[in-house]
């Protein structure tokens, strides 16, 4: 057995260095990005991809309370049989064994308990090829990617709302003296404690397309301030999570605790055990990450939690102007091709002047401009290798309906095209659609196309961009913006007008950052200033709710007060 | 004029004290509580004496967004005079000046708001003896406890919260470099900026009893993140909150900003301008001290904001045994007879069990234990200044109905007497009601008895006290609790059984400091652990709902980054 506090002495050092970069912001991360063999060791990569085949086909284990049948519900956008069962358990009975775990947690503390969650993030960290897999294999995202944004990027993610959570947990001393000073005679003495305990059950939904990345934050930091969490992944991404939960369960154990402080809820498609758990009295925390339309509804009926909520928005690009239009053009693609842009930050709405733009390759009307982004597209994906490690694979179907549906577009400049995969010849690959629109056309570009659909849509001017910019993310949401142009003029009314929207922005973006991409530690993803999210991960806002700090006084023994 | 920058390195030194105040949370105190000559000056008193009169009968010289008319609702509780009137404006005017205010607000940044802040609650400070008489005749506390509590302490309760909101709204640097080595190549480099801004326009809700005490962290919080707030008074508690609002536009405008910032919106009783503001869909943030029932109307209805309420509930006082039986009836019967006990944190329940209470001048029946309580009410009010210093008047009429009410019951042990005032006969005071009850009597003792109403309320055992206190106040809610024991098993049982109630708990008070009472940078003031409110004063979930960071990021000048 390793007690909490010993979790905590091990990874005590890591924890602070974590705190530390989360109030600095600049570029910080604990676990590598790399795949290599020089990172992660030679065997690393063959021994997770067979720890992940043994998982194919058999029953996932892991103990749920109360569990009385199996589901299995995923299936590979790679084609390949998944067949994975995970026990079923009832909702009454996740939270009563929720709730039975919470005097052993709460009496851990936040040092205990942030040393288990860092505990929890090695393993993971350790079994990070499995975990690819596992990714590649629910979401479509390509392997590196899959590696990397539901690895090593996700634990980040995790990491940084463990320090987040730590740090504003312990703002208030554990132990403090108050001697007040009295005219004439001895000072009031008190000695006073300040415990943390949590809001209650918390509920973790993930989503289809970044289960680890987007379900992490919340996890953790519910987890550090006190709550025993309650995972529900989308049926269609389970075991990305359940490796997680299983790990969890395992330290928890180890570490003393009642291993049903994390559990796994799943479910047949349908069943709605989201709405059920989430509406429970005894659940007053939930995060969510998927629609705007269930996000919303979560928002007005879970009354009795706080609700933490990624959703969906219309992320926009302004594009003004530019002296490196090969790097814009480059950056850009590369944007809306990334994970076919089954991502929650892809651009969608691309606002042109229909007067043109001016960039170091001459003047380019906004046909132009709409015809030298497909032709990037192309470019970048024209060798079907490498466009298969860009795409990934459609996660599900009804991404492909959208691709269809944009595909009839009257203004389509820019088709979709089905790619082969010589590894997978069974995934559903598919290239973006871009197509034309005006800013009158609000009906077609004021809903999110989630995939890889976006609109060169041309507006009167650079400052009518910009209007139609704030006026659509402040009614409909956003989480990234982004704005090219030489002219500082321009880009301070561009970081006005996203301030006013309520939304991050991206500047000339021409290299090898990208939009889409946020770094943990440095970058907020999301934000509750527009209706896109009511989150953001991970500032003091997004763990302050989770918890409550009590005190008791009393005076000084031996002293007199009278 | 003054810009919030200069503001800001004016007060530098004591922000940064403040801060590091509510870090450590031991004593501290900005204001001076004492209203001799040796702090405030010779003609202090004099001169705030003389500002007070000449405000009564006349116009408050205070400007209103599109007043068209005057409103006079207050009365003394002391039976002078008072005949101020104040401009009313309407809610969608005094709503579009707040909005118009934003920009520059948000401009001035976190720091130059905190300065501006500081600066308003100096010269609130300077205008001390002022503001206790302006407290005195509209809420009833005596003068000294209303130079206190609604002067110096009200004012330390604003500069936690000003600290509080700076700290939490800085944690994220305004500007930071991110480097992300790149394997064979430069870095990628990124300057990444983070701009705070507020919620949206934000509501304070005063109550009848604390207008400044309560008031002003909710008021300082919004304003130092960014929020304009529009501060609606209760009617019978205008001027306290309408001389703060004149100060702080005074301020704003030396600094030049707009003055609506801050705004006073007044009302004739009845007028329900609370709830109309408070659901305005501009209006993001509210804060509210008052009603459990108008306090959960707000929460259920004012759903586009975050709502921060202080409300009633059922405070226990859980007596098991003492060495010191003295001091605690002399410290329990002060409790009870502060401002005639018209404080949220007023003890009403006191739990003894039926076999009675082990002392060090012998055991007590629970009938002994309630006479001697009573006794030494008598004690403390039997020199009719002293207990007018004490008691205060009684603010309004729900209170003396309730007084009577309380003194109807069957069981009263200590009846309500009134008490005469030399210096104002026309005061209305009345001494403390204590009642018998048992444990069996819920109806009764579930209800909150807002004012001088107590219960010594008999049950089965220590235990069964403490399981009576959990379950009473998880369903009621609590802002105090204490408990009176030798025995360091009981204090732990009680210790841990606050943790599960949700409650804050003092143990012991024998001295000079009583369960009412909270001290700003060390007590916490209220929890959302229970049902009596949503907030703590002031811990950093009382801030971080308030605003948001927004980032923009763009490649470093001059650097490539392909």
């Amino acid at each position: 057995m390793t007690s909490p506090a010993e979790f905590y002495g091990t990874h005590r050092e890591l924890l602070d260095k974590a705190i530390e970069a989360a109030g600095v912001r600049g570029y910080w991360s604990a676990y590598p990005e790399s795949p290599s063999k020089s990172v992660y060791g030679e065997d690393a990569a063959g021994a997770g991809e067979q720890a992940f085949r043994a998982l194919l086909g058999n029953d996932f284990p892991i103990e749920v309370p109360g569990a009385t049948g199996t589901v299995a519900t995923e299936r590979s956008p790679y084609g390949i049989e998944l067949g994975i069962r995970y026990p079923k358990g009832e909702p009454a009975d996740l939270i009563a064994a929720a709730r039975a775990a919470v005097p052993g947690w709460r009496a851990a503390g936040p040092q205990g308990r942030a040393g288990v969650a860092a505990e929890i993030l090695r393993r993971v960290n350790a079994r990070i090829f499995e975990m690819a897999h596992a990714v590649q294999h629910t979401t479509g995202q390509a392997f590196v990617m899959a590696f990397q944004a539901g690895g090593a990027h996700a634990q980040d993610r995790g990491l940084e709302a463990v320090a987040v959570a730590l740090a504003e947990s312990t703002r208030i001393p554990a132990t403090t003296t108050w001697s007040k000073p009295q005219r004439g005679g001895d000072p009031l003495l008190l000695e006073k404690t300040s415990t943390v305990t949590g809001r209650g059950v918390a509920l973790v939904i993930g989503c289809n397309t970044f289960p680890t990345w987007n379900g992490y934050p919340g996890l953790f930091a519910s987890l550090v301030t006190g709550n025993p969490v309650i995972v529900k992944p989308h049926p269609g991404a389970v075991l990305p999570l359940a490796i997680t939960v299983q790990i969890a369960r395992e330290v928890l154990a180890e570490a003393g605790l009642d291993p049903n402080v994390v559990t796994l809820a799943v479910e047949e498609p349908g069943d709605g055990i989201a709405a059920t758990l989430a509406t429970h009295p005894d659940v007053r925390i939930v995060d969510f990450t998927g629609s705007s339309e269930f996000g919303n509804w979560l928002e007005a009926n879970a009354r009795q939690a706080v609700v933490y909520t990624e959703k969906a928005g219309l992320n926009t690009v302004i594009v003004d102007s530019t002296d490196d239009y090969k790097g814009l053009l480059r950056n850009l693609s590369f944007s809306l091709a990334l994970y076919s842009g089954q991502m929650c930050t892809t651009p969608q709405n691309l606002l042109v002047p229909s007067g043109g733009i001016e960039t170091d390759a001459g003047h380019r009307s906004p046909d132009e401009f709409a015809a030298d982004l497909g032709a990037a597209l192309d470019r970048l994906l024209g060798d079907p290798k490498r466009a298969a490690g860009t795409l990934g694979a459609i996660v599900n179907d009804g991404v492909l309906a959208r691709l269809a549906e944009a595909g009839s577009l009257p203004s389509v400049v820019h088709p979709s095209a089905e790619v082969t995969d010589e590894q997978f010849p069974g995934a559903t690959i598919r290239t973006p659609v871009i197509a034309r629109l005006d800013a009158a056309d609000e009906k077609a570009y004021t809903r999110e196309w989630f995939g890889p659909v976006s609109f060169v849509i041309t507006t009167g001017s650079t400052e009518h961009s910009l209007r139609l910019f704030t006026e659509t993310v402040r009614h409909h949401g956003a989480l990234t913006a982004s704005v090219y142009s030489t002219s500082e003029d321009v880009l301070a009314a561009a970081r006005e007008a996203a301030l006013d929207a309520g939304v991050h922005l991206s500047q000339n973006l021409t290299g090898g950052v990208f939009v889409n991409q946020t770094a943990a530690f440095s970058d907020l993803h999301g934000t509750p200033a527009n209706p896109a999210a009511t989150a953001s991960l991970s500032d003091p806002a997004f763990v302050t709710g989770r918890f409550f700090t009590l005190q008791s006084r009393r005076h000084v023994a031996g002293e007199s007060n009278a």
